[in-house]
Order: structure tokens, then C-alpha cells, then sequence
């Protein structure tokens, strides 16, 4: 099954990649930006049959390397299934 | 407004996150991820009153600094509106 993982920072933590995307929008000219937010993204392909063994895997993965709890949130979708609420 | 973009590789071209990713998850003994893609995503609040300005606005931004025409494909989906056809 394929899964999606986002991986965003959490409410309070800096974001320079954000800030810095939105000076170099500023200094470009879109003077209407008023915020941005970075992202990641991972599209994971996992070969278990059903979604709980498919997202209790990502959870794994997110735990040992792609998150880091102190200062990541994530949200896990597992393709045909739902967003799973964001995970701290 | 708010608007998300989403950038991803184009088909054919090179993930050297992803590949690593992978590798890792492979050591860590996840023998069952067959492969890992990675996508960066940007949430930006637009103060435009439309959707269609939203995303022209963005559109724009992606042209002239988010996306590289070369190697990246982008999605914009703007709050309330559907996501638009990748564009190239």
C-alpha cells in the first residue's frame, strides 16, 4: 500500500525555511504574502495488505527516523484510507 | 487566502532524499518499504479576495521561485477551492 506522511513543525517552533521563502517572495515583490509555512512530504510505498499494519508501520518509521517528536508533528494517510488526526 | 503548494520531482528525474530515506528505513530493518518519494509542500496566506487571484499569485511565486521548470511539477490548492492539474 502507499502512504503519505507530513511531516510540519509544531505550533511555536521556528520555521526559517518559511521565513525565508516568504523575505525572498517580499523581495520579489508579492507584497500580499502574509505568511509561509514549509512542509515535508514523504510518499512511502509499504508492502503490507492492510491499512492498520500499513499506518502502524509509518508510525514506526516516523518514530525511529523521520520525525523528530520534540519539534514535529505528523499526519499519516494511507492511500484508500483517512487521515489519521496528527500525531505528537 | 490560503493556499498550498505542492512541489514534487518530475517523473524521471533523480530523489537522492528519497533514495537515502529509503536506505535508512532499510537499515533500520523496515524490509517491507519498496520505495520513498519526497514532496515539499508550502502553505502561504495570500491577502487577495478571490480564488482566482489566490492562485494567480501563486502561480507566479512558483515561476519565479518555488518551482524549478526543469525538474519540479507543482499543484496548487487554494482553501475552499479544488486542486488545480499539475502544471509544467
Amino acid at each position: 500500500m502507499r502512504a503519505r506522511v507530513e511531516i510540519h513543525l509544531k505550533k511555536g517552533v521556528a520555521d526559517p525555511e518559511g521565513e525565508n521563502v516568504l523575505k525572498a517572495l517580499k523581495l520579489l515583490g508579492f507584497s500580499s504574502v502574509g505568511g509561509v509555512r514549509s512542509i515535508k512530504v514523504f510518499e512511502i510505498d509499504v508492502a503490507e495488505r492492510t491499512t492498520a499494519k500499513t499506518r502502524g508501520a509509518i508510525v514506526e518509521m516516523c518514530r525511529k527516523l523521520l520525525a523528530n517528536p520534540v519539534i514535529h508533528d505528523y499526519r499519516i494517510k494511507v492511500e484508500g484510507g483517512r487521515a489519521s488526526t496528527p500525531r505528537r
